[in-house]
């Protein structure tokens, strides 16, 4: 039988963003899994819970290369999920970390995709993480959405029709993975025909977090990865 | 000049949700604010925080009267941001707590509002919260959105029409407040002309939380005060 794995949300960057039941199961198993972008690249999410972790946790880096091919993207969760596997087989029970929640946009869902095809029988335990948009809201004082109004999350921004029909029916539309979606949302919102006000939230909660309600300011600069804009329709 | 109102986010129902940063925030603060439904009604943010606050903390129970009717949810918070007002005034720093985030559809809003309405220069600091959306999601381990998939999130269910669109948009819908929007939320799945999974998260982290996969047993009960229904279309 399998140990157990654990999906740990750390939140968007900061330590005092962990639960204190992330905590505690981040000092409870043997080995903290943590992405990287790359081979001798940084872990985000490792950086956020090194002050929390004992000299009892073992560190694997798992390397999740980043690339637009679908094929080289199947490829790394594959060689994550067979190493993953191969720990828990010997009865490790493992961590895999993610900043933000484990449910929300990232590559948790993934990797137990591909254990549980080995072995149906994986013991799965996922602990919740603060999104970035929460942190993003908290830092500004700004209500994503209050009483009735209804909110829009948009990973994929398609095209200004798509554009269209949501603000029509949605008070609040967060844009994320800006750094894709900024060009056809800036083309919709500087031609935009009702009024709202506007939050980009640029790595929050890490060293180079930035915030900015200004859009030509936003447009005039790099959007970084790790970058959201919440904007609300003001009636 | 006055104290420093916090807005803390408790997570939606166990004290192991409490974020670090939240936990400190109200260890050092003087007061702890926490609204109730009503006189002699027990406050669900205070049972999470209980544990972990001292006795160097005050507790205050603000009454917050459960209405339909505009005009005395008005009142209600009015009479809140007065007695808040009057505590900060006196130099004492206050935490109002809130179930999930405090600014994801909560009251919190609405008195920083008024209290700023009275000065301008109050100092407010948010703590963000797990939501219900993510406690929930993380009790089944079901991902709520990946990849290029959109969420709606939605507080008000107007009609069959408002839904087709939004269902037209989105791969994932969450419906809060679901005991108001059950019914045409029911009336739309039963006939929907696609493929769905749900989940029900009804009063998730608290003593009688219930989750249900399926509709008609959701339909056979009584959908609680604090349910949510997520809804992923399946291709």
């Amino acid at each position: 039988m399998l140990a157990k794995l654990y999906g740990v949300g750390v939140g968007p960057g900061k330590t005092e963003f962990l639960t204190l039941k992330a905590v505690k199961t981040l000092q409870q198993v043997d080995y903290i899994l943590t992405p990287t972008a790359g081979e001798n690249k940084n872990s985000t999410a490792l950086l956020v819970v090194k002050e929390i972790i004992t000299e009892q946790q073992q560190i694997k880096l798992l390397n999740f290369k980043m690339s637009k091919s679908v094929h080289i993207q199947q490829q790394v969760r594959k060689k994550a999920a067979a190493e993953i596997y191969h720990l828990l087989s010997q009865g490790k029970s493992c961590a895999f970390i993610t900043i933000g929640d484990p449910l929300f946009y990232s590559t948790f869902n993934y990797l137990v995709e591909l254990i549980k095809s080995r072995d149906p029988e994986l013991l799965v335990e996922t602990i919740p993480g603060i999104t970035a948009i929460s942190a993003c809201t908290a830092a500004n004082n700004l209500p994503l959405a209050a009483g009735k109004e209804n909110t829009a999350i948009l990973s994929k921004v398609k095209n200004k029709k798509q554009l269209s029909a949501v603000f029509k029916l949605f008070e609040t539309v967060v844009i994320l993975k800006l750094s894709q979606n900024f060009k056809q949302t800036y083309q919709f919102l500087s031609q935009a025909e009702f009024n709202y006000q506007l939050l980009l939230g640029s790595r929050v909660g890490l060293a180079e977090e930035f915030f900015s309600q200004n859009l030509s300011e936003i447009a005039a600069g790099e959007i970084q990865y790790l970058s959201l804009l919440i904007i609300k329709k003001i009636s």
